[in-house]
């Protein structure tokens, strides 16, 4: 498992690609944008013309693209799936619905070769660090081949079940929480601010108390200002809402905290705020109450 | 202001009121508990027979009632206002709704004393620890002579504004959040036990990942079990939230994401659940959506 075609050399993709090339493994690099083919070449890594020119002879195909149709697009090129050899194992790292995952799952294994179901957390700083959560779904022989790509990736690698469209799950499950964590902070925090309260005392005191979340300490200071760092859009929840309200219909369960959540970012986009910082949420509020912020 | 009337001698209060006598301050308690009046008493606390005979010459009034309303039919018992010495304070510490406090505030002012809006968070454990966090409405001036009370009783002291009422908003967000906490994590581990993921890998899981909270780290754990140690209610949170909404009411804001999970606290209580653990409100996003938990 040291051949790797690497499809997808984006934000989160590039950093991977360099982690790998760092440990030893061959990366072949397969992406639109040329300047990131340079910048992999400049790490050790091959530059490749196409899907099927990277897959060729490699042992892994590693998929960090935007979506699940870009996955298919990827997967049904002639030469791709086929190019692989006959052990060789795809390994789906983008957050993808759950259904479309046991889908591209199926393709996979019915051209004869091996699946892995493995989305990642921790953005793009985690990508650089080599420190992404890894939720892993796949047999336990498949995994455990697999593994050593994982640990140069990341440092929590979690094996959560064996059947694929279980990362997906987690990551979902995952994703619910946060986009949930960011928008109630919002609606908490322009409360808040119609009652007079000072913003900044209250963050203080909250992230000490039991109101305290992750998002809290890394979104409340943005929150608060008005046209803050863009570190991950509003646009990116309302796709991962989309996900996860999608998943909950799959598997018919309602989600009404979640649906809520969706409603604010979706708001927030539909009024053009869409590639603002995800914190910039918290507008929808200030608007649909009247709230003027301090 | 050294000596004190403690009215509401309860799981909070008993514990509150110990604390003030070890740092030496004379506390006058009055309960309708006799057990909890003889606890008192033995840690050199004085016992009366009436909020009155606590309040005569009193300095400061602690109110640790359980609601509003029990604040005001104290606070309008002949002989409590005008039995406090001139320049007397009264604290509401209990958790009540902003406007609620307003009101109570008018009342102690036309009685020519004054009035400190000052609910806490920390729960049992920090009143008996002396951790409490204190958030704290009113002139400074006054807030400032009580000061040293609430450094007897919390380690995290916060004078949040100087209107009467801001104290009690900002106990309210932290409500609205600690609520919504609760609650989206059961909708999130609810569908990842249909799903067939392993919830206490998942547990382990967001507890590293942005998707963790305070509430994540403590609620967690028992909302995978099947019948907790019920540390706080499922209907102390049908009362919190309660408060939230009227707030939001009161002040005009729209709170979608809050009235969401109010009322799957509500649907809990409602079918003979309300003095279960707060995690169990998993049992209703089960319920709804056929979930059989492993």
């Amino acid at each position: 498992m040291s051949v790797i075609a690497f499809i997808g050399l984006g934000a989160m993709g590039l950093p991977m690609a360099k982690n790998l090339l760092s440990k030893g493994f061959v990366v072949r690099g397969s992406d639109l944008n040329s300047t990131a083919l340079d910048a992999l070449v400049q790490s050790g890594g091959a530059r490749t013309e196409s899907a099927a020119e990277a897959a060729r002879g490699a042992d892994v195909l590693v998929l960090m693209v935007v979506s699940a149709d870009q996955a298919e697009s990827v997967l049904t090129q002639p030469g791709v799936l086929d190019g692989l050899v006959t052990a060789g194992v795809v390994c789906l790292m983008a957050t993808c619905p759950s259904g479309a995952v046991e889908r591209l799952s199926k393709l996979v294994v019915s051209a004869g070769r091996r699946f892995v179901d493995a989305p990642v957390s921790g953005g793009v700083a985690g990508a650089v660090a080599g420190s992404l959560t890894i939720m892993a779904a796949a047999d336990r022989a498949i995994f455990d081949a697999v593994k050593p790509i994982f640990s140069a990736l990341g440092e929590r690698v979690f094996h959560v079940g064996e059947k694929p469209g279980q990362g997906a799950m987690v990551k979902t499950v995952n994703q619910l929480l946060c986009g949930v964590h960011i928008a109630v902070m919002a609606e908490a925090f322009s409360l808040a601010a119609k009652a007079g309260i000072d913003l900044e005392l209250l963050l203080e005191i909250m992230r000490g108390s039991a109101a305290s979340s992750w998002m809290l300490h890394d979104r409340g200071p943005r929150m608060l200002q008005d046209a803050p760092e863009v570190t991950s859009t509003v646009d990116i929840f309302v796709k991962d809402l989309s996900i996860v309200l999608e998943t909950g219909k799959d598997v018919r369960a309602a989600l009404p905290i979640a649906a809520a959540a969706q409603q604010l970012f979706l708001a927030t986009s539909g009024r053009g705020d869409g590639l603002a910082d995800d914190s910039q949420v918290i507008r929808s509020y200030h608007i649909l109450n009247n709230v003027r912020a301090e």
